[in-house]
């Protein structure tokens, strides 16, 4: 039974057998809604679904939180300290002291400050408390960095243009397109960082965040309503790649929620800039379909090795197995079809399902 | 053997047997054009090919024509009062007194004026006349509205600001910014008129009508020549669905031509915001391939009860019972691809085959 | 084995069979990379495969290059003078004299002037020479002329206008937008002139070139780096359909990286317009899926007869058996695929297996 907290289509199959976990399977309906509701509300409760527990059972290597620039990440620490052998590590999500128009971002800046020991007066402070939170995520264990951007564009500012920017932040008067431009500016400077410190650098563009007024202010965000917008790269992230596409130090991983992407500039782009990754089909994790369509449209301009398996995003923790599950299926399908067609032989199946599973997700993290 | 009065592929199978309906089944060919001509010919004066005979053996429950806002009705009317136990209802399709800069707009408003005993001389008393139609169009037995618009876009103006384009349109000095705007606060005030008199809203957009300037100068509107353009919808729809979207009263059916939009745009709106619906793949009425992307690009995010079945838009009656049975067949083949890959058990699927061809179309209508 | 120096995938088949071309098929990895690669040299270096004997050897009947507006075709004209019979055409390619803005412009027009014998001093001269030298390419033996352009835009200025910016282009003075509509000019001007001198049309728009500018200076023109972008074609190409798109005497070849354009727009103003035709899958000459995809997204909108066969691009020429191999292979798969469906019958597969193969590229291209 796959259960998906974002609303979408709820899978019923036999096939699942998590060891350990036998779930009752059976349809959903007005019969047995109360009674599945209480089994799995028991099954919560109970010893056996403590999240360490799960960890084990569910045999995870690692998992990696988001976190806020000024985060104390004093959970992180609380499981190091305890001795715990799970790994949980942190990565560096900028995007509230990024977004200069956003309702608490003087609030973000005053967080960063305190948090960096650094007084953030100007853009070249808030550079260097960017980079010193960077070192201590790094501390902590984190591989990577993710940003949330409505567009990738990407294009440099001179500092003085980008202080302006920033000093028209503090005093409330920026515009729209002063935060287009910041944005795009702390693209280049996040890759710049990546070079330098080896944090992979994550891309998460095109987003339509809290389209549902009501149902943003009833109850805030994350919550629904996120619509994707068609996505444009070729343009927008040229500049980025020509500075840093080619450095040996640099990865980036980028998706999409816009499939028009994928042929068209995508895969082109993966395939063609050494640094550049593709992200599985993030909007499509538990689709089979739209899966399948990913490698379908990626594989012959990018290859398989320009991907980096599957990096579930997911908020509800006893989903993990099932997603994978699903995800390793549906890859494990497309190789079949290649094999069954004479396009690769079935040697090259067997390890490329164990890197499409395994191993390319650990090289892409350097984990 | 099924023609598409469109141009488009032609096709021809031994699998169809219409009842009553034996059709000599041959390719069309330079020799048996004209018996093939000329059989049709007979058939179409024949007493079985009777517009009510063929209603009665199509197995029709209803027919929807579409409107213009001033139309009498008077052959719905003579339908009624003809005493025929067949339905055929109308559709309220405003587009001619909504294109402010249409060439016949004014003699529109005029006919307007007439149609509604309104004298519509400010945008206060053209929505009322507006009004007074709908109203009548229901007295019709009318379930819907359509609107075929350049772009879906909805932008809600202050009345001021609607009467200061109406006036200018009335003068002829509006311009293709006003007729925009005018249009996109059309749809919201179709959209609040739908809320409260019940008709299902249809929106139709993202065609170039008319692309051959010389085929149209010849032979006049909707003979061909429409080409379908990107259209966005995450945008464009959202002040709409923000402001009814949640609201129980109203329903509206989304159609697109562009394909992209399926999967990325319309599937998560129509997951997302409960008064909003999926009309079926419009330009592939006829398409196996057409129909087929359209579930797989939607079923995983948007379901199939956002769908609202095959509501086709035939002009040619004769096609009616083919298009059925291509769009019914499509349809079964993806339920049956479901069940063999143990995504729906074959319950569900028998339930849903019932759905897609008759039930979520009714209800969907209100019928 | 197929070899893309694209970079693109590289396909190992045990399928491959071609006369007299027994190759070593094993796959690549670093133990056998020396001996192929040695293997390869020695192989290009025997006498089996000079260009000639290969030209028959591959059975080809017809080679045609692209050339610039002002090329001397010396070679063309040393290979009729030898007395071989192959036949190698030449194509009329003017893009270094129609980008304005191009680094070497005001040198290419003087190379236009001189090899036309025409001293291009504005437009009008510059329209003479051109005329002029697409008369020698057709006395050459040309069929076609090729076009690269960002955008398809068409729009015809007045010669006044082109004349301006011809000038301003001169005097170093033309800016971006000058170039958009001068190029956008010039493809109704080349539409002009193939309705009147018969030269078959080619459009191949939406790539971004040189995307990567470190490549780029480093090794120049044509080296990867290419990057497709998003092209809209409804309405950038509605004033050429408009003009000549209904013109027995023309006939334009419109080419796509864009593969959501297909089904959006391409198919339907080909089967709409008699003059346009489909080019193949460009991007995905090499690509089993690309290709398939290109007949699913195009078939039953446009039809086969409105595509030109497989009209392979290829600068790498022991390439073309495997690449017209793999082409004709996924055609066969398409059109097996329909005659399993009872879409067409199998002696129209038969027929049209022909066509895809060799029949309408002859046809497309008046051969």
């Amino acid at each position: 039974m796959i259960l998906d907290l974002n609303g979408r289509l709820i899978q019923l199959t036999e096939q699942i057998d998590l060891d350990n976990l036998t779930v009752n399977v059976e349809k959903l309906n007005k019969g047995n809604a109360q009674s599945v509701y209480d089994l799995m509300s028991e099954k919560l409760q109970s010893p056996e679904f403590l999240p360490r527990t799960l960890y084990n059972k569910f045999n995870i290597e690692v998992i990696s939180t988001t976190d806020g620039a000024s985060d104390s990440l004093e959970y992180h620490k609380q499981i190091v300290d305890s001795g715990w052998s799970g790994k949980v590590i942190p990565s560096f999500r900028p995007d509230a002291v990024v977004s200069i128009l956003g309702e608490n971002w003087k609030y973000e800046i005053i967080k960063l400050s305190s948090a960096s020991g650094i007084d953030v007066l100007d853009y070249k402070s808030y550079i260097n408390a960017i980079e010193n939170r960077r070192s201590f995520f790094i501390e902590m264990g984190a591989v990577a960095t993710d940003q949330g951007v409505f567009s990738p564009n990407t294009h440099e500012l001179s500092e003085s243009e980008a202080d302006a920017i920033f000093q028209r932040a503090l005093n409330g008067t920026a515009t729209a397109n002063d935060e287009r431009a910041f944005i795009g500016n702390m693209l280049m400077e996040m890759a710049r960082m990546s070079c330098e410190d080896g944090l992979v650098m994550q891309i998460h563009p095109g987003v339509f965040r809290n389209h549902n007024a009501l149902l943003f202010q009833k109850f805030g965000l994350d919550k629904g309503g996120d619509i994707p917008v068609s996505t444009e790269y070729t343009k927008n992230l040229r500049e980025l790649l020509n500075k840093y596409g080619n450095n040996p130090n640099f990865k980036v991983i980028v998706f999409t929620l816009d499939e028009t992407s994928y042929s068209r500039e995508l895969a082109p782009l993966a395939g063609h800039y050494p640094a550049m990754k593709l992200g599985p089909a993030w909007w499509f994790n538990d689709s089979i379909q739209g899966m399948r369509r990913f490698r379908e449209m990626t594989t012959e301009t990018a290859g398989f090795y320009n991907t980096v398996g599957f990096n579930d995003d997911t908020r509800a923790f006893v989903s993990i197995p099932a997603r994978h599950d699903l995800a390793r299926r549906v890859d494990c399908n497309f190789l079949a079809q290649q094999v069954s067609e004479h396009i690769i032989d079935i040697d090259t199946a067997h390890k490329l399902s164990y890197e499409l599973a395994n191993g390319l997700v650990k090289k892409a993290y350097n984990l």
